[in-house]
């Protein structure tokens, strides 16, 4: 085990670093009033500081499952939720409970479903599309997949993919986790239905922290009700419940105020902050090809001929911060790719940053 | 895997039911006015709603580490304190990072670490005394032990056993995790010095779900700081970090409170409550026998041949619950034991629950 290469980066950042290498949300626009106020509301109910059940609170099982029939089209009740830490957490209770030999995930994944699933000394295989999938889902594994938004990736299953990945999915029966982190971010507002909704031996992972504030860790796992019992199991044991008063807070907050009306403000801002950082990567780093994202909160791209591993270092010795490609592989191949946080660097930042990596070229 | 008995107890109850079984501290003791203020306090700094350091945040990591030097003359500093998500997963990280194949727990022993260590796939086995621990520890295994107040047993390790203990292990250069939940519950406010302290291989575990809310799930681990490190791997990999606005609520309580004054409170509660427990069990459950606990929040002891799990499936019908002892043996002996939590029922209900009790034998 190693620790994760983006951790170590943002420990090794300071005041004084420009980085497009985290995935935080940009603070400025957590809603602080309104959590402060939902923080009074939660804590003046004493249970609030209490033990809990292990599954979650109730009432805010009950508004995730509303946001699932209401807005993804996908019906799904109060006992199809289990809150969780996080979706790493959920990455570990659902491998813990289905276990299989393997976890297939795309070729590149999210650095934190790498290392969950290292954690849990699974053997890790990947694939680069869908036809490659087809040919390596077996028996012996799971898959690991982000639909909407891929991170780092950034790209989306179109419908007509999502049908593709449907249907062998059918034919092999494997369990699915479908990690939604991004949805919600998508810039026009627009989300595919999930293929969870499609394939019911299938683990839709959710969280707050993209959408609403992270510092509070919690996620939730929709599966049907039979699963949801079985992944209490390594829930209790791995942490007894998720924060009983942060769960309270975000329920009050999801009671008093319009998530959507939340969510325009951060898409529209995600998306002013996008397009600048490519117009400024087209200028000052012309060798650097990618295709604009349409949600999430990364660009990702090719610098043909570049160890950007080793530039990543270099870069940093300047205190400015990228994640290269190489981290993205499972099996850590040679990469010329490079994964761009927009969305915590201001727009000076953003020139300086990307102008001190192209001198660095 | 199985679900925890406990766990399941707690599912099962209702508001009727006079609940002597889980470990709930009394939430009527719950510093609530302090709490509510810490947390507008940290609510007044945005970066308690941002992700956060692995490690947890620093100004918290120094008053635990004061803590131990001040109050327990066990030097320590910042970098030898890792905050948790309580004591499972603190179970869970050290585990996984100083893996051996077997854990060696006492009989009987705390069920959340049973369940922990069941998750984890790992061997256990159980020591009844001194020189049974003497005999089975090897190089094959890690060693779990409560040394004050331990959870079911009551019973606290005095200072020749200590000495005897760390002998042991500096013969034999095992991984010790010591579990100290309740040793600031000491009635009498006297504590021993940790066995870890005496000892480097080691790994001490503390919450403040004991000694100030649960609901919060913040713990922590002291180890020396190269341990820490180590154990930031699976930190990270499991849920990135514990979440900020809880440990900076936590921080402000410390930071504007003088938690030993919150301790006599409690301290002194939980005491006359254990001694009117303990009459009311003398008074209608004469053939009980059990010592007085010096601390803690159970009183444990033997029913003569009843056969106390199927007692607890009796009164649980009648909307009473208590923990049969069966369920802190790793290998499910049969016990005619019994765990009683008295620091969650009015003192009406110890009488009325332990009527009914007495009534079904």
């Amino acid at each position: 085990m190693k620790r994760s290469y983006i951790r170590e980066i943002l420990d090794a950042t300071n005041e004084n670093t420009i980085s497009f290498a985290g995935g935080l949300p940009n603070a400025s626009l957590f809603p602080l009033k309104e959590i402060q106020a939902a923080s009074v509301r939660a804590l003046n109910d004493i249970s609030s500081l209490q033990y809990s059940k292990s599954c979650g609170i109730i009432a805010l099982r009950e508004k995730i499952a509303k946001m699932y029939t209401e807005k993804l089209d996908f019906k799904t009740s109060a006992d199809e939720i289990l809150i969780t830490t996080g979706s790493q957490q959920s990455f570990f209770i659902i491998s813990k409970m289905f276990k299989k030999e393997e976890i297939l995930i795309q070729n590149p994944s999210y650095v934190g479903a790498i290392s969950a699933f290292n954690t849990l000394d699974l053997r890790i295989n990947g694939f680069d599309n869908i036809s490659d999938l087809k040919n390596k889902l077996n028996s012996n594994n799971n898959l690991y997949l982000m639909s909407d938004f891929q991170n780092p990736h950034t790209s989306i299953y179109t419908d007509k993919e999502r049908v593709d990945i449907i249907n062998i999915l059918k034919s092999k029966k494997n369990y699915l986790i479908e990690d939604a982190a991004y949805s919600y971010l998508s810039f026009d507002g627009n989300i595919l239905k999930p293929i969870s909704s499609e394939y019911e031996n299938s683990f839709h992972l959710g969280s707050f922290s993209k959408v609403l504030v992270p510092g509070l860790r919690v996620g939730w796992i929709r599966a049907k009700k039979e699963f949801i019992n079985k992944l209490l199991i390594p829930k209790e044991a791995i942490d007894l419940h998720t924060s009983t008063l942060n769960q309270m807070i975000i329920n009050e907050y999801l009671e008093n105020n319009d998530l959507d009306s939340h969510l325009k403000i951060i898409r529209n801002d995600y998306k002013n902050r996008m397009l600048f950082m490519s117009k400024c990567l087209k200028k000052y780093l012309k060798d650097f090809t990618f295709d604009l994202p349409k949600g999430g909160m990364f660009i990702y791209g090719q610098l043909n001929n570049i160890n950007t591993m080793e530039l990543a270092q270099k870069v940093l010795e300047k205190d400015v911060a990228f994640v290269p490609g190489e981290v993205f592989y499972f099996d850590n191949r040679k990469s010329n790719e490079i994964r761009f946080n927009f969305t915590n660097s201001s727009y000076k930042d953003m020139i300086k940053g990307i102008k001190i990596i192209s001198s660095l070229i």
